[in-house]
């Protein structure tokens, strides 16, 4: 079972916790496939501990709706917004139970792996090792898209997540980098973080 | 309330079943999101009837484990390919939920699509015409992806769907058809499957 967080009022607005519970369960789905299709337990703990990030802010957003709410009125403009977060939380218990599976040990059957590996573009993770040359670098100048085709889409820091990250984002020793790509890009995203490759290609 | 399928078991392979309930499961939260942010109701049924499909994949998938699974090792390595075939039709619950909202005459709250419009390639859905240049036409011949920039994702035909078409699906009179590009692209191919546009660009 993760570790459940206490819920505490924070004043975040509507719009910005709507976007991060959208944004998170659909990482949470393309985040649990690469889970299984790799067997990576490292990534289904991720997915669990981000569950319990949407679940905090599923709680965060009701809150935030029934104090904005103020008349009938109000009330029948925001009760969209708190059923499209619910399906968003939805979204994101069915990625978290693809992950218990991975962890649960059950295994995931050849023909769950086969339809998975359609996907063209996986997700990797990668740790940042002490070694690495990336420590220090931010992501846009390291211009990983056109160097190797690949995209850093979340660095967990700190228990903290860091979703879709802007160029300016410097890398730190022991991130956790989740980046999607083709094989090949990937693989060499992977050593670079590990520092088993210390020169980035041209 | 959508009308159920009268559900019976028809012989198809576990793989087949479970890649169809993926691609239909994904497919969904697109049209939902797609749905909300048009305020289209016709997508909205689009979305209500493909989760009465899924719903009957996945029973159909349950009798197919069962049948499959004459011991207890069978049993061990399939219950994880029901496990995440639940989680399928878990996604497809809520894109249903997103759909309902539309039906239902909620609104959607200018938050709501707001996010949704951070989504940079839409959906678009576009009933063939009569008139339409499309008619007779194989996708793969017609060159969407470098004429337009658009991608046919779905076609929906005499109460059937055919999802991912292959380049050779010859479109018909009364199609509808699901295409995924940029706004500019999308609004020329509705055109072309309305009859309004009679001509292909270069």
């Amino acid at each position: 079972m993760p570790r459940l967080e206490k819920i505490k009022y924070e004043p975040i607005s509507v719009r910005e916790l709507f976007l991060e519970m959208k944004n998170l369960s659909e990482l949470m789905i393309d985040l649990a496939y690469s889970a299984a299709l790799f067997n990576d337990k490292g990534l289904a703990e991720d997915v669990l501990e981000l569950e319990n990030r949407v679940d905090t802010l599923t709680y965060l957003l009701e809150m935030e709706i029934m104090i904005a709410a103020r008349d009938a009125e109000d009330a029948e403009a925001l009760v969209g917004v708190s059923k499209v977060a619910s399906a968003a939380d939805k979204i994101s218990d069915a990625a978290a139970d693809i992950a218990a599976i991975v962890l649960q040990n059950i295994g995931v059957h050849p023909i769950v792996s086969e339809v998975f590996e359609k996907v063209e573009e996986r997700l990797t993770r990668a740790k940042v090792n002490e070694d690495s040359i990336l420590i220090g670098k931010q992501i846009g100048e390291l211009d990983l898209a056109a160097r190797m085709g690949v995209d850093v889409i979340a660095i967990r820091r700190n228990q903290q997540w860091i979703i879709d990250p802007k160029g300016g984002e410097q890398i730190e020793n022991g991130d956790v980098i989740i980046a999607r790509g083709a094989p090949h890009g990937s693989k060499g995203f992977k050593a670079l973080a590990e520092g088993k490759l210390r020169k980035l290609e041209d």
